[in-house]
């Protein structure tokens, strides 16, 4: 996993305030994809599968949702109170974000 | 996790032959949102985490799909042979499944 | 538009019952579209306009679901009972549709 | 389609330098439905058809993202210059909106 820009090692992300609901949400999806492992190791209905994969989904979903409510909130807003050129570059960048998670 | 179906006891389910892809797909993203909470812990960019959540997302979409495939592949097929009824039933809940992913 | 099956021309389409209700809802987001176009003439408010284009793509998902549960319940429901090969073929396309879907 | 914001009526929209090619794209997918109602009309394969209602719903998504671009570059810029208040505001009008896009 990449990290494209040095700054995060200096600046804090959007996410800091809201960084250990984050966590926890991502612990419990961990759990949701183990649970999901299990059931298909015992054989479970396919459709019974699909709807606890559907769930964890839109549990990641949700957890874009959030990071990108805060980067909006926090590096969005304070890029464009910076300069018209930063803001231009994280427009830029929410933009593809959402575009990859229409995708995903 | 509820399990709706008693049949899954019984009669092996559609994805018997490609379990182990499932699993070893399951156990990937597990390590991936395992992955993403890291970034979390280390303050890294909104953005890369956000593409990281996106690549789990559509590797989750991929195991519905597969798994879909899998369903069609043997128990509609297998119904649409046993009568119209069991047929009607294995649509209706297909299109359910469709539909739930579409929204996550 | 390509047509790329020409037994389009000789059995009748999985959706032929529901036509009717395919063509109404088709007319319905035909005119939602033109309701957005005015809105957009009339400099109506950013968020106003995403959320009737979200209406608008949500209603087009509900005729692919539909066509969907008709094509399954209708063509992939006959070739099952045609033979194997018939079968995977048809579950083969549904497959690529429903990726198709996911990923617009 | 209702208008939840007099302001629409004073100031431009964020979509105004991009007004002429949104609904070029408009009058497209407006076009689109229309070839998909004769596409149904004429008994098409429903996959056919799937397929064009996929390609409508992706170009309709577009429409989203743009708009959702030229929203954030230019409201939510301008709040976020003119008060903390007038950005989460306009923080969490983007956020439900790329919700509802996403359920979408």
């Amino acid at each position: 996993m990449s990290v494209t820009t040095p700054a995060s090692a200096v600046t804090p992300p959007g996410y800091s305030d809201t960084k250990d609901d984050q966590l926890k949400r991502l612990r419990r999806i961990e759990g949701q994809i183990r649970g999901i492992a299990r059931m298909v190791e015992n054989d479970a209905y396919c459709i019974d599968v699909l709807t606890q994969v559907s769930a964890a989904t839109r549990a990641l979903q949700a957890v874009s949702v959030n990071l990108l409510e805060e980067h909006i909130a926090h590096c969005v807003v304070d890029a464009a109170r910076e300069s018209d050129e930063a803001a231009a570059a994280k427009v830029g960048e929410v933009t593809a974000a959402v575009t990859r998670l229409l995708r995903s």
